[in-house]
């Protein structure tokens, strides 16, 4: 039997949405490991658009994380709110900045965050049926608000601040490149620094390939 | 020295613009070859908009493909009219509807199509240049209308009607599976049918991976 992966998008481009390298990187390892995937989203509007050529805010317009995060999926995606936990053997989060900004508002709020409802109640419920959950790039951040209170240890790579606000929030924070991950195994929770360190495409599949074997090692 | 490829991208996402898994296993491909990218794309507005959860057109609401393929390429982009033949030694198109859409309107037009100018002078100069040129997915189509006249070798996969709409511009289609690609070594054209016939990321990366060996071994 194939194991099911749940694979939590938030929207589309490194600035507003999910990270596209990451996002894809890791269908393509859960791909050729034999693996199923669940790709699902919020059914949100974004915190804001970013025009990914300037690197600004675009006045006036919006679009939804799940509208968005489709075009990464192909159409072939579901809203959070529908996926229950018995559905999948585990989940995985990519990062960009939509895991800190639509997915939860870490990247405003830092360790005041809070976690939109629907993601945090799969990702407990998941956690909580015993399934691992991993989480790449600064995705960890949601991790470590959700589960502080049972101390857990993550990696978001090597970035200070970035970890003393994980720290903040009750997690163990392991430095790591982004070759590598940390696999905190009581709690079944996988993390990787992906391109909160990643210098290109290649270093970047390494670490993700790494989670991704793992993440199935523990489903 | 490394190789410098140009990636021509037409957007962000299939139905409108460039095929995000096409196009980012290719980056990952020519990054783990050791090669260098120039990352382009038309400053056009894109022919539409499709919401890529319900597949329908979004009335009344504009992207710029410039602007949208700069999601794929983290910002790491220029437009094409600046790139120039001697500044690389090979180019690679990925698919998506956006190659037969934005690039050139295939999409709608068939063998009657028009190819956006600065992309059919770059595609050109590279060519006169003996340089190698790729297309993988719809992309070929493009090729087809530009080097029609050379009679090229080409693949698109194994659909009829699109085989015979590159036939009719002049091309020689050759049927292939997405795991393989085809070689015009005289012409150093070098195609492959990705999601024309590709029925997950697995498959796709066998035959993108191959396409970009050839392009990096004829460059």
């Amino acid at each position: 039997m194939a194991k099911k992966i749940a694979v939590v998008l938030s929207g589309c481009g490194v600035y507003d949405g999910a990270e596209i390298h990451e996002s894809v990187i890791t269908l393509l390892a859960l791909d050729r490991q034999g693996a199923e995937v669940l790709i699902c989203a919020p059914d949100v509007e974004q915190m804001h658009v970013i025009n990914h050529l300037s690197g600004e805010q675009v006045a006036g317009e919006t679009r939804n994380v799940l509208v968005e995060s489709a075009r990464i999926a192909r159409g072939e995606i579901s809203s959070i709110s529908s996926v229950q936990a018995e559905s999948v053997d585990g989940l995985i989060l990519p990062g960009g900045f939509g895991a800190a900004k639509n997915l939860c508002d870490f990247a405003v709020k830092g360790a005041d965050c809070e976690v939109n409802p629907e993601v945090a109640r799969l990702v407990r419920e998941v956690h909580a049926a015993g399934k691992p959950v991993a989480a790449i790039c600064i995705a960890p951040a949601l991790l470590a608000k959700v589960f502080g209170d049972e101390s857990p240890e993550l990696t978001i790579g090597n970035d200070t601040g970035t970890a003393e606000a994980l720290e903040s929030l009750g997690a163990k924070h392991i430095e790591c490149s982004a070759r590598e991950f940390v696999v905190d195994r009581k709690r079944k929770l996988i993390t990787s620094p992906a391109y909160m360190s990643a210098g290109g495409l290649a270093e970047l599949a390494e670490g993700i390939e790494k989670t991704v074997d793992a993440l199935l090692e523990l489903a």
